[in-house]
């Protein structure tokens, strides 16, 4: 069982850390929030009070924040000097890939190993174990991180080098941003053309309008029993996220230089969800702002 | 075994009355060019010289043409007086909703049944009779039809009231569209990020981003055999088809008073991709567009 310092005890952090614990590893954990600290000690982690301390002596850092700059100035803030030579930093926060690919240099400098790899599967898939990690970095480090990783999710997948993982996160989640909007517009579309949700789902269940949107995530109540549609539209997946997703893809391909204008235009329209006040609602409530008012 | 008069024998029409033939109907077929008229009569069509003339004393008028305009004007121009009263007029084209359910008022007022009963599958579905007809009309005349299109295809949907089966196809090519454009996207952007294609396809396949669009029918090559992108993007489903699809979605919506930023939009790229000479490669191929120039 390893040493591991966990940094970051949030929403998502916090499970991750109790099924770090879970597994038999020692954990310390550093948050900047008082509370976070204290409902992490109540699960098992062991409360630091600076990030430094929680990486010394540690065998792998897991980092879980919300932005590139929070990891960049944690890398850049004394936790590189205070853990052993050859730790493995493993960030798994979802930030831009040009931030992602900083830290892997900064760990690399400071002679230490290096994984991006964000997650998918929200807060209901950390306090289940059931995320899926998407991993950027050497292939030792990955091997390495492994079982580690398996603790807290259920796939663990190697994309790549450095940047590897953002980067699979962002294409990901830019393809369901867009093909939210696609099935939203079509119920909308088959609404006012008095084509039933029922019979527009099974044409296009079943054929080659299909996608994960429609058919495990169904924007409208009544066909998928999980969808959080039947659940008053509680995230899930918040709005708020999705919007945060799609702004790191245009940030890449502003960087890249690739043109994405589906993806372009999804960023906007999750970016007027949030404006009406929809971002802690699921994403898939970006039906509403579609349909507008009068509809179903 | 039903009298069947079929109307457009083009690349559709023609493999359609050939498999009504081959299932023991007797049909009399009318095309306005005299090759199609010709092929048909070689695969067991009787070649009549007038819409009117094969008509006349069918059970069932099935019509398979290019647009709405062409539908109204067979309709009006004396098929339906020619016709006996209740027989079953099935439209197979895909044309525009309004149009569609102009044909169903004119086939009532001269008593006669009527379904409008698009399909997916394209011409390889049609030679191979594995065709998806969409179908929307009144109960009865859709129980009439069934046996009749199952000679035709492999799956009959009923839709909904007259104007449904035309709505459910526009709907899901709708989705299909923006689907692979999205797809097209991402595969783009990761080009760009250092992200193989296999890295991007793995994750996405097993995850939020899938779509039929992605999985049976990848936009590049290596990784769905089936998918035209292993056959230097021969159609399959045209870049033309799915820009008049996208058009016709796009009409409706305006009709119908439906706002679909996406489906707008891709209208737009898929007029791009015609404007650029793509119109008759497979509509995957817009990944080209996407990419631009000096890509993979």
């Amino acid at each position: 069982m390893a040493k591991i310092g966990f940094i970051g005890l949030g929403n998502m952090g916090l499970p991750m850390a109790a099924n770090l614990v879970k597994a038999g590893h020692a954990v310390a954990g550093f948050d900047l929030g008082r509370d976070n600290l204290e409902r992490a000690s109540n699960r098992g982690v062991e409360a630091e009070h600076s990030a430094e301390r929680a990486a010394k002596d540690a065998d792998v850092v897991v980092t879980m924040l919300p932005a590139g700059k929070q990891v960049l100035d944690v890398y850049t803030g004394g936790v590189l000097k205070a853990a052993k030579p050859g730790t493995l930093f493993i960030d798994s926060s979802t930030i831009d890939v040009t931030s992602a690919r900083a830290a892997h240099r900064l760990a690399s400098q400071a002679d230490m190993a290096a994984l991006d790899a964000p997650v998918s599967g929200g807060v209901s898939g950390a306090e289940a174990a059931t995320l899926t990690f998407m991993a950027g970095g050497a292939a030792a480090a990955f091997a390495q991180a492994k079982p580690i990783l398996e603790s807290m999710g259920r796939r663990v997948i190697h994309c790549g080098e450095a940047g590897a993982g953002q980067a699979a996160k962002i294409c990901n989640n830019m393809m369901l941003g867009i093909n939210m909007i696609g099935v939203s517009e079509a119920f909308t579309l088959a609404e006012k053309l008095g084509l039933s949700h029922q019979a527009l789902f099974d044409v296009a269940a079943a054929s080659s309008g299909q996608s994960w949107a429609l058919t495990s995530y169904c924007p409208v109540p009544g066909l998928v029993p999980s969808s959080p549609a039947n659940n008053d539209y509680k995230a899930g997946f918040a709005s708020a996220l999705m919007l945060k997703d799609l702004k790191l893809a245009q940030e890449a391909a502003a960087a890249a230089g690739a043109s994405t204008p589906l993806g372009a235009a999804a960023a906007q329209l999750f970016g007027l969800h949030n404006a009406w006040g929809e971002g802690g609602t699921d994403f898939s409530g970006i039906i509403h702002l579609i349909r507008g008012k009068g509809g179903q």
